[in-house]
Parts: C-alpha cells; structure tokens; sequence
C-alpha cells in the first residue's frame, strides 16, 4: 500500500539510507515528519543543508569543524601539543573530551581496519597520521575499540611507529567502573588479573 | 566544544526533535550527515518537504495519502466496507496490513486516551469514528494496544457504540505463536486460559 504513493515510498527510502532510523523506527520517523508543522521541517532541511555547507573536517586532526574557524583541539593553546590520541570516529572523541580528563590533541581516523569491507590503510587518515609524528609529539595514545578491527589498527599503527622516538600507549583494559566480578566475561577478567596495577 | 561551532549545535538541536534518532544514535547521525555526499542530503531534504506538501490524511480514515488522490483503503472498492478496524496510529495499521489478513476498513484514533498527558476524546478521530457507524457498518474491531491507555479508550469507545446495532470485537489475547508457556507472563498465561477455544 506504501507502493500505491510515489511521495511517501521517495520519503521512506531516503530515511532508510539514514542509520538508527532505518528498521523498526522507520514508519515513526516517517509519521513524525507526517505530523510536524511544515515550518519544523523546513528548519531541520535547513539545518542539514546548512551543516553540509558549513562543516569541514579540520586539516590536521579531521574532527568536524566550522568552516573557516580553528579547530577547537588543535588551535587550543591550552592543549597539549606533544600527546596525540589515535580515535577511530568523531563519536569516539566526544567520548573522550566529555569524561573532561584529557588535554592533548586527537586524530581520528576515520575507522578502522577492515579487508573484508575493503577498508585498508589507504582508506584511513594513518598517512596523515605519520606525517604529524615530528619531535614535537611525545606520546600517541592508542584508543581505538576493543573489536577485532579496531586491534588491527592500533597494532598496525604502532608498527609504523616502530622506528620513532614517540612512545606509544592504549588505554586500560579491564573492569568497568560499578562492575561486578561475578557478571564480567573471562577475557576481560584475564585482562584485569594480568594487567594488575600496584594498589 | 559542540558549543562552539553554531552550525552544528543548531543541526543538534534540530535532530534532537525527531524521535529515535535523539538519545544515543544522535551523534552518529550528525556524522552521516556531515560525511554524506551534498547531493545525497539535498535528496533527502527534497523528499522531506514534497512529502510534507504531497502527503495528508485520508478524510475518512486519517490514514496518509498522495493529496489529490484516493485513499488505499477507503476508495478500494475490493474492501469490505461493512467492517471497520480502529488502531492508534499509522503505523500499527501498517502492521495489521502486513498480516494480509484483514480485507476490511480502518479508523486511525491518532493516539490513545491519557488524561495526565492532556489527551481526551477531543484531541483523538473518535467524534469522526461515530459518524462514520451507519447501518452499512456491521462490524468495529477495537485494535487499540494492549496498554493501560490502549485499554481505556477501547472501552470509552464501546460504550459510545452500546445505544447502536453494530457489533464491537477486539483482537483475540492469549499466547504468541511461537512461544513457550514457561516464559509466559501471567496475566497472558491468565486470559489465554479464561478465554479458551474449541480445538
């Protein structure tokens, strides 16, 4: 029946391509946009295009930026320029700016290793990465996630850096915060048994 | 740092309103957008603002339909139009359409009675439901959800129906297909029992 109107079947399928609204929200989504005065419509289309107008990614670390105007990381003169932390997505340094216990400067590159996908280090801002390892930068913090891929890149990366002077970490694997031992996979326990820290 | 880049925080603030996408998707979003091809996102915006000019409800149904056009069901002369189904929304009528089992009419209330949210008979299609029970109606299935508010305006519809001839039924309660009666909670386990059948 959603075939029989041109209009709607055009709106559902672009919704579909957006993530998270695709699946079962998707007809809510819809009927939210339905719903909605024309005006709030015209204003979230605005937004987007706007967005998409005025948003580039910074030159240097590729996190979203305003055209235009520094980037707030890597124009900061109070962050620290010699610590660099590796992060695969721009959500993943939002992450890590709100805990509000970092000062350095990002890099995000975009992903992570996948060969099955086709993701190689071509597809990734590693390059631009090595290219901003001089000896100004002391440290590059490795904080890519704990999957399979996400491994993959870290342990590529510090092969790469290898041959530098920079010291190269990852952040600590073990129990959450608030976690009980009882409700912890083993290997996250083994991680925590094996990487114990002096109390 | 969203605070300072305006164009994104106004993007934010924008998506934040659309259901679904909020909450933790949110920021995932945003970066589809902002990596999206412009085209991609001018369709989308397109598609948008013709839905909101090409799409209204149904007269009759509150249903969407393509402006101009009859409506699926109600102008489908292969319907039975002596039944009537009432749900809430669009989207559970979607649901009931994709069984294929149900050849009848539908009412979409627009929601479900909520005194606390400010929802009354006024604010739902129930004053537009009476007018449509004529001797043609022999059947109003009450297919409203199985929650407290769902319950409610269910039976404030039945007693509106009482003084006419028409026969009101609602959706059989009882076990899902496909499962298991040890996961059962029991007040399912309750009315599947009390309301039993002939095998």
């Amino acid at each position: 029946m959603i075939q029989k109107s041109p209009t709607l079947a055009k709106l559902i399928k672009e919704l579909q391509q957006v993530p998270y609204v695709a699946s079962k929200n998707l007809y809510r989504v819809v009927h939210y946009v339905l719903k909605s005065d024309v005006t709030k419509i015209d204003i979230l289309c605005k937004a987007l295009l706007d967005a998409k107008q005025n948003i580039e990614p910074c030159a240097l670390c590729f996190a979203w930026k305003e055209r235009g105007q520094g980037c707030v990381q890597c124009d900061n003169p109070d962050r620290n320029k010699s610590l660099i932390c590796v992060v695969e997505t721009w959500y993943d340094m939002l992450s890590i700016e709100k805990t509000g216990g970092y000062k350095g400067l990002y890099h995000i590159l975009g992903g992570a290793l996948c060969p099955l996908e086709g993701i190689g280090p071509q597809e990734l801002t590693i390059k631009e990465l090595m290219q901003r390892v001089d000896r100004s930068v002391t440290e590059i913090i490795l904080a890519t996630n704990q999957t399979p891929e996400g491994e993959a890149t870290a342990m590529f990366i510090a092969n790469r850096l290898k041959q530098s002077s920079v010291s190269v970490t990852s952040l600590a694997r073990g129990i959450p915060v608030g976690s009980s031992l009882e409700y912890m996979d083993r290997l996250t326990l083994y991680k925590a048994l094996s990487e114990r820290r002096t109390f």
